[in-house]
C-alpha cells in the first residue's frame, strides 16, 4: 500500500457522472472531473462519456502528480440499482433506464484496465469505512439519504451482499404497515417518510392548509419547488411547520436506525446524502429517538455520525470496493 | 466429529429446564430430561437442578449407549436474556429475576466440564442450523415465536453477535412508530403483534365486543385464559374472529421478514416455537404478503420455512455452540 500507485473511482448518478483519483493507501485524493450523465443517449454513449472522464483523470494525474499510466492500478464503479457482481453487470438501474448492461466488461474494454463494478450505495458506506466517519469499526451501517435512501452493510470490514446482492436496503424496511406508498411498490418503507423526496412531499401536505408559513414565500407560492434544503432552511428561520416536519423526519429516521441497532448492534451507524446536511438540528433529535426505541446495551455500543466525505464517498467508496472486492461477501 | 462423543446441551426457560445430549457430529440425540426451573428459589438452587440433570443425563448416555464419561466433551448452555459471553454471565434475564450471574462458570465448577454459555435464542437458530431446517444455508435469519419473539442470525456459517452481544432482537423491530406498546418499553415491536401474547390480547380486544364468536365457549366465558392455541384452534373450526387474528398475525409476521429479507438478504429464514404450530394456515399468507413487500430478487432467494427440531431445538443448539463457538463472531 502506498501513496504512489492510485486507483481510478467512478460514482455514476442518474444525474452526474464523477470520476476521481485515489492512492492505494487512502491518503491522496486527486480533484474529481465530472459530466452530465445523459442517460436518455442511452449505455454506450453514457460509458463512453466514462472513460472520456477516466482517460482526463489519468491525465491529470500525470501532469499535477507525475503519476504514470502504470501506477494506475484499476477502476471502481459505483452504479445504482441491483448489481450482478459476478458479471460486472447492472441489472436494473430504473433512473437510468437500464437493464442487464455489462457495464464493467464495457469499461474495461475501453481503458485496458481492470474494473470492478458494486452498488452505488455499498460504496458510499465502504468509503465511510475505509477513510470517513466509519474508519476502524468491524462492524457498520451505512445510510445515504438524498432522493431516496440507500444503505451499506460492513460486517467484520468486509461488505456484506447476502444471497442475491440485495442486502443492505434499509430504506425500504416498514416502519408504518399500512402506511405512505414507496416507489418500491411496498406501503410503510422508511423512505417513504425520510427520504428528500418525502420531506418535500410531507412539506407540502403540511403547508397546503396553512397560509402563514414562511415555506410559501421561500418557494413564491409554487409549492411544486419544495424540497428538503428549503425545508431546513425555513426551520432554521423558525417557522413551525418547518420545524416539524424536521422533528418527525429525525422521528421516523431514529425508528429505523433503532431497528438496525437491534438487529445488527453495530459499532458505527453513518448516515450520510443531502438530506442529513441539517445537522445538529437532524442528529439530536434523532438520537434521543433511537435511545427511546433500542436495547440500551445496542445504542450505548453504536456511534451514530454524519457522514466525513461529503460528495466524495462515492468516488472513494468505488476506489475501496476495487481494492477490496475479493474481501466482500 | 465422530458418533461416539457426545456434548450435553442445557435449554434453561422461565418455567422449565431441558437437559439432553447429542452426538459431536449431530447424528445421536440421547433423549432429554427436564425439570421444572423454580426460578423464584434464586439462582443457586437452579444451578444445582441444572448439575443434577447433567449428571443424571451422562448416566442414562452411560446406561443406554454405553458413552463413558471421558466422552462428554463437555456443556453448552442457552439461556434466557442478554448474556456476557466472554465472562460467561447472564447479563439480565427478567423472567428468571437473575441479574449478572456467572451461570457458565457456577455450572463448570459443578459438574467438572467444559461449559459454554449463550443466548437462548442465539442457540435455538444455530440448531436449526446445524441439523434443522436451516442446514447447508451461509446466511440464515431464526425467530423463535412464543411468548415473545426471539432471534438469531448467521451469516456465513456463524452466529453473529455484533459490537455488545444484542444482535438478532428481530422481535424488537419497530413495524408501526405509534403501535402497541412492548415489554421492552418500545412502541410497535413485531413481537407486540405477533407472539404468542400479542396474538391472545389482539382476540381478547376482537371478541370482547363480540358474543358469537366460538372463542368465548373454548374458554368457558373466561377471556384471560385465551392464548395463541385456543385461537388457532378456533380459526380450524372456522370462526370469523379466530381467522382473522390468525390473517392479521401472518401480516404482521411477513412485514417483519419482508424487512429481514431486504436487509439481510439471507437464504433462509426459520420460524419455530409455539405460534408457528398453525402450520399453513400462516405460513401461506406470511409468505404471500413478504412477496408483496419485499424486493423480488430477495424473496426468490429465500426459503422461508417452520423449523424441524421442535422442542429440541434449544438443548441442540446449546450443543451446537458448545461445539463452534471459536467460530462466533
Amino acid at each position: 500500500m502506498t501513496a504512489n500507485r492510485f486507483v481510478i473511482g467512478v460514482d455514476l448518478g442518474g444525474t452526474n457522472i464523477v470520476v476521481g483519483a485515489v492512492s492505494e493507501d487512502g491518503t491522496r485524493r486527486l480533484a474529481p472531473r465530472t459530466a452530465l450523465t445523459h442517460a436518455s443517449q442511452g449505455p454506450d454513449a453514457v460509458t463512453d462519456r466514462i472513460a472520456t472522464l477516466i482517460d482526463a483523470v489519468i491525465g491529470d494525474a500525470h501532469e499535477s502528480e507525475g503519476v504514470g499510466r502504470s501506477a494506475i492500478l484499476g477502476v471502481g464503479i459505483g452504479a445504482p440499482g441491483p448489481i450482478d457482481r459476478d458479471r460486472g453487470s447492472v441489472v436494473v438501474a430504473p433512473n437510468l433506464h437500464w437493464t442487464d448492461f455489462p457495464l464493467r466488461d464495457e469499461v474495461g474494454a475501453r481503458t485496458g484496465l481492470s474494473t470492478w463494478l458494486d452498488n452505488d450505495a455499498n460504496c458510499a458506506t465502504f468509503g465511510e469505512w475505509w477513510i470517513g466517519a466509519g474508519r476502524g469499526a468491524r462492524d457498520m451501517i451505512g445510510l445515504t439519504i438524498g432522493t431516496g435512501i440507500g444503505g451499506g452493510i460492513i460486517l467484520g470490514g468486509r461488505l456484506y451482499h447476502g444471497a442475491s446482492g440485495v442486502a443492505g436496503e434499509v430504506g425500504h424496511m416498514t416502519i408504518e404497515t399500512q402506511g405512505r406508498r414507496c416507489s418500491c411498490g411496498n406501503y410503510g418503507c422508511l423512505e417513504a417518510y425520510a427520504s428528500g423526496t418525502a420531506i418535500a412531499e410531507r412539506a407540502r401536505e403540511a403547508v397546503s392548509g396553512n397560509d402563514s408559513s414562511a415555506l410559501h414565500g421561500l418557494v413564491q407560492g409554487d409549492l411544486s419547488r419544495l424540497n428538503a434544503r428549503i425545508v431546513y432552511e425555513a426551520a432554521t428561520r423558525g417557522d413551525a411547520i418547518a420545524l416539524e416536519v424536521v422533528r418527525d423526519t429525525a422521528k421516523f429516521l431514529g425508528a429505523g436506525v433503532a431497528n438496525l441497532l437491534n438487529m445488527f448492534n453495530p459499532e458505527v451507524v453513518v448516515l450520510a446524502g443531502g438530506v442529513t446536511h441539517a445537522g445538529h438540528a437532524l442528529f439530536e433529535p434523532m438520537r434521543a429517538e433511537v435511545r427511546r426505541r433500542a436495547f440500551r446495551a445496542a445504542w450505548e455500543a453504536a456511534r451514530i455520525v454524519p457522514g466525513e466525505l461529503a460528495g466524495d464517498a462515492g468516488v472513494v467508496g468505488a476506489v475501496a470496493t476495487f481494492l477490496r472486492h475479493d474481501a466482500a461477501v
